[in-house]
Order: C-alpha cells, then structure tokens, then sequence
C-alpha cells in the first residue's frame, strides 16, 4: 500500500518523516504530493487532497497543515471505504473522507511519538504522523482508538448574489493560475467574469485566446480557473490565494 | 523499468501523475528529474531531459513543458534505441531521441484519458502522459499507432561572427550559474568571454579564481558556463534564460 | 539499503544523480532528505545531516555541499556504526559520523568516475559522490582507500557572556522560524530573549501566544528556535542564517 504525504513543510521535515517510516515499515512505498502547500492554510491543504487522493488505489494518505501542533488539538486515523487518511483534527481530511465514505474515526495516542523519540512540541509529522501510517500499514492499531466525530470543512463555501459570485481562490499553481472552489455545475450560461476591472471571457482552452490573453476555463480540478494564456494571472491582478467577489458576464 | 518525470509543473501536479500511474502500472519505479521548468520553456526542457536520459539505463521518460495543451498538437511515444520518450510532439524529446536513435514514433489516442476520468483541456500529464506510460510498462500498445514524422528542435543553435558568439543561456540553476548551449568542442584557443561589460577568464574550476570573481568553464553539461565563484552570475549581471551576444577573448 | 540524499543543488542535478545511482546498482531505494541547502552553507548541511540520519535505520547518506569541488579536497565513504556517510571531506558529515562512532574513514578515488562518463571540475555528485554509493551498496570497495583523519565541524559554537548568548541561526524553515545551535540543556532559566529590539518569551508551543506574536521554544531540532506564530520571525526581523547576540532574559 502506498503512502503519500501533503504538507507545508517545504523541504528537509517530509525528508525526516519518511525515515521513520521506513525504520518502523520498511517497505512502505511513499509518494510526495505536495509540500508547497501555503503555511498554515488548512483550507487548501484540504482542496489539494481532495484532488489528488481519488488518483491513488487504496492508499494510505498522510495530510499535515497544522496550525494547532502542540496544542490539544486531535489527531486522526480515518479509514473510509477505500483509503485511509492521516491528519490533525483540523477539517484537511474531511471533504475527502466524506467522499469516499467514512467508515471508522481513530484518535491517534499522541504516545506513539515513543516510538521515534520525544514528543516535540512543533513537528508531529515526525512524532505521531508517521509513526501512525507505518502502523497502519503493518496492521497495528494499538495506537488508534475509535471516536465518533471529525471537525468539518465545507470546500464549496462560494455564493451568487445577483451578478456577483462570491468564491474563493484556493490554489495559485506554478504558472500563476488563479484556481477557485467553483464548480463547474453551477456555471452554465457565463460567458465570462470580470475581476478587478479585468475581462476573463470563458473558453475551452488556452490556445481560444492570444499568448499574454486573459481568459477563463474550467481546469483540471472541474473548477473555475482564471488564467492568462503563456502568462500568470496571478500577476496579471496582483492577487493570491483568499476571497474574491466576480462579476458574471451572460 | 524506470519512469523519469521532467515538467514544468512545480508541485502537487506531478504527484497526481504518479497516483495514475501507480493505480495502472502498481511496479512502477518512478524518478523526479525537474519540475522546475521555467514555465512553457519547451526548449529549456529539451535541453535538461538531453542532459539526464543518458544516465539512465532503458527508462521510460516523460517530458512535459506543453503550451500547446488542450490544442490540437500530438501526444507521442518515442521509442528509441535504449529508451522511451513520452512527450508532446513540440520538439521537446526529439534531441534525445535523434540521439539515442529513433525505432519508432506513435501518436497517443487521447481516448487514453477515459482510463482515468474525463480528458481535460489543460492537464494531459495527468489524462494522457501518465496513463501512456503505465500502459508502456505493461507492454500494451493498444492506444498508440504509429506516424512517420515528429517536430524537430535543434538544441545548438549558437553562431559565431567574427568576435561575436551569439547562443542562449539555456537553464539557470541553483547557484546563479549561466549554462549556455555551446559546446566545449567550438571553444578551442577561447581566453574567455565578456558579456554586459563583464570579463568572464576561462579556467578549469571554480577554485582557479578568487572567492566573488567571475569566472568561465566548461561545466558538467558540457557547454560553456559562466559563473560567480560562491556568487551567482546570474544576479550580477541582472540577467535569466535567454539570447546573448559574448565577445570571445583570444 | 536506503540512499538518502542533502544537496544544495536545487532542481535536476539530483535526479541526474538517481540515474547514475540506478544505472550501477537498479535496486537502490533513494530518499532525497533536502536539496535547498543554502548554496555553499556547509555548516547548514551539517546541521541537516545530523537532525535526519538518526531517523533511518542503518543508511548510506549522502551530503553534498561542496564549494570545494574540483580542487584537490577529498573526496569520503565514511563507515560508522549503524550507517555510511559519502561527502567531501569539508566537516558537513563530520558531527554525523562522530556521534554515530566512526569505524573506518576510506578516500574515493576519483577515477570512480570512469564509470559515469569524464570527470567534470563542477559535479562531483554525479561522478563521484553516486558511483561511490552505488558501488558501497553492492559491497564493491575497489575505489576506496583507508585513512586516518577527516575533516572536523564543530555544530555547537555558541558561547555565553553574562547575558549575551552568540550563537547560530544554522537555518531558516519555510515557516520562518530561526532555528539556532544552542540546545535545550544549556537554557534551563532563561525566560527569554531579546533580538534586535524584539522579546521572544519562551514557551512551550506556539500556541502559547497569540496568532502574529514572537516566541521562543526548543523546536523539533532539540534546540532554541525563535518564532511568530502563524508568522515569520525570519520576516518581522529582516534576519536569515548567520551569527546572532541574544540577550537572555531571566
């Protein structure tokens, strides 16, 4: 079973993370997703996961944005119907294990960090994160006791009112891509938005308008994107991840 | 078999690649190359997948730096003499396959995309790429039919006039240094080059010139380099990827 | 046998790294730990390296940061009890070996990298610092040489005068947190410190204060770190790695 692994971390602590892995399951075979999630930003974390975990057959998917380490904040085992998720008690593993069915919650004894050395106040990934998914794919649950509830994350929180759409930019990727929690559903009929004084006319694909070109497509996420062809919307509006207010153009 | 991946995707992109792959091929061993990319710089792509493939030993290598994506460009598979190339048919691979010796070329189907979900317009690393290789792995050809031709890209095109070489820097790495595309064989009696007001004295290493000095070598591309000893060349002349013009010192 | 890996070298010279490492010995397992080592910040690598190898079980580790390449430093396979460390013979694996217990010291040859291609003057991790790692992973030490000495690093080089604590920021994470050489046991009393004009109270999680405010713990290194929950102390004081005087408040 493969082990894949979201986190803040940027480099160097995922690295030691899977060293206690591989000491406590020596044949774990582990995947990085993401380590450039924004610090602390629990929200894209979750949508990052939410994205990915449904590529993987039957993994056991460790998630550490951690804003509360060291705090009495829970952390959780949660097996659903073809997936396991790692992750604090902070709503990053909800919307995914809602999806793929919610068959037990664990609570994690924050004593399994005994088997890697001394509970640290900072870096759960190391202490109590990876210990756990090591366990988990040795069968081991000795750790882990079951509990009722998980704290709840809605990743679809946008709203219309009138012309205006209310929603959030989750995600701005490498090339500067403004990806929203819009799904593609609730969009027919838009002939484009307006952001900021900018023109995003809706398209099928990049190559719809000229290179340095504003435009507007439902990217590979099924969500809105705002983009700028060969170019970084991003930069384009001076904005990042947050909430935005569009005006839909019929 | 090994899968190699060099995009310009940066994070969480290749990682949803590897779930794909891993879901349809589970053996497959899989390497990250470069994910660092300079965004839509095919060329800069063609050149680090030139410089990696060879120290591979009969891999599976997939390049994706694809402006042309949801277009009507071609996916290929590129077999070789030792390897496999899968990539789009922007000239990206065809230095390393010309080299290597091209056997066969095949456009993918992008019906490949319904072994994962629907064929986005802006995600073909995940919808065609991936899957292309896991079912390369597997020795199934069932998606591929093969085509005579493929886009060339020539990766030397630097030329001299009189004192003046006009070339391309290439790629930037991590410590500032300017790798260019000219090869040490063209560079015969050089003393060194002076580019922007700036005098570059050719040596063997970093070590042959003061701690802050500006130096030029052959580096480990083979090609010329110009370079800042424990400085970056690339700050101190204020420059990136691109066109120059070097005034050779004989 | 896992190989682990802490570079400066960014993007792509690690990966071309892992296809020598296959090419010579397929079944090596590679673990990259860091590769965003400062450029040339030997004594970071150092601190790296000894935070991560404790936490794989009898590894090969290598560590490249090497401002010396292509001079005449040594190039080192070092067996200690429970791992092998390969690295220039600069201090980075120094701090390792001795606290693991050094058993023998070996030179690689250079001549190693006959296996590889030519020996450039500006990659030895692809043509020295890799075969040697494949090559001690299959048991094969035809190009290793027994001597006596290596290189020394002292980690811990902080001093106290009266109030004054000169000590290291040996790393800055991507949290922003200053992360310093001073351990936990020399710090018993201190109730904080003062940088630049800014109190940093120590506690015991960052949640100890409010979101935005400074603070001081022992982090996941075993040592002081300054912080700002849910902030950057690297920002609010304008500081990266290097030399700093603490006031110790008591």
């Amino acid at each position: 079973m493969i082990i894949t692994l979201i986190t803040d971390f940027g480099d160097f602590y995922p690295g030691v993370m899977k060293g206690v892995i591989l000491r406590l399951a020596p044949r774990a075979r582990i995947v990085d997703i993401a380590h450039s999630v924004e610090p602390q930003n629990v929200f894209q974390g979750a949508f990052l996961l939410y994205h990915s975990y449904r590529y993987f057959r039957n993994a056991i998917h460790i998630a550490v944005v951690d804003p509360g380490v060291g705090s009495d904040r829970r952390a959780l085992v949660i097996k659903t119907k073809n997936h396991f998720f790692i992750a604090p008690d902070n709503g990053i593993a909800y919307p995914s294990a809602v999806e793929d069915g919610i068959v037990e919650i664990y609570e994690i004894d924050p004593s399994i960090s005994k088997l890697v050395g001394e509970l640290s106040t900072t870096f759960h990934g190391r202490d109590v994160f990876a210990p756990a998914a090591a366990l988990l794919l040795k069968g081991d649950f000795k750790y882990f006791s079951k509990i009722e509830r998980m704290k709840p994350l809605d990743l679809f929180d946008y709203s219309f009112e009138g012309r205006t759409l209310r929603a959030r930019v989750v995600y701005v990727d490498r090339f500067g891509n403004l990806i929203t929690n819009v799904p593609a559903s609730v969009l027919a009929g838009a002939k484009g938005f307006n952001l900021h004084g900018v023109n995003f006319p809706m398209v099928r694909t990049y190559s719809d308008v000229p290179i340095g070109k504003p435009l507007a497509l439902i990217g590979s996420f099924g969500t809105l994107e705002l983009s700028v062809r060969e170019g970084s919307a991003a930069k384009m509006l001076g904005i990042g991840s947050g909430q935005i207010e569009l005006e839909v153009l019929k």
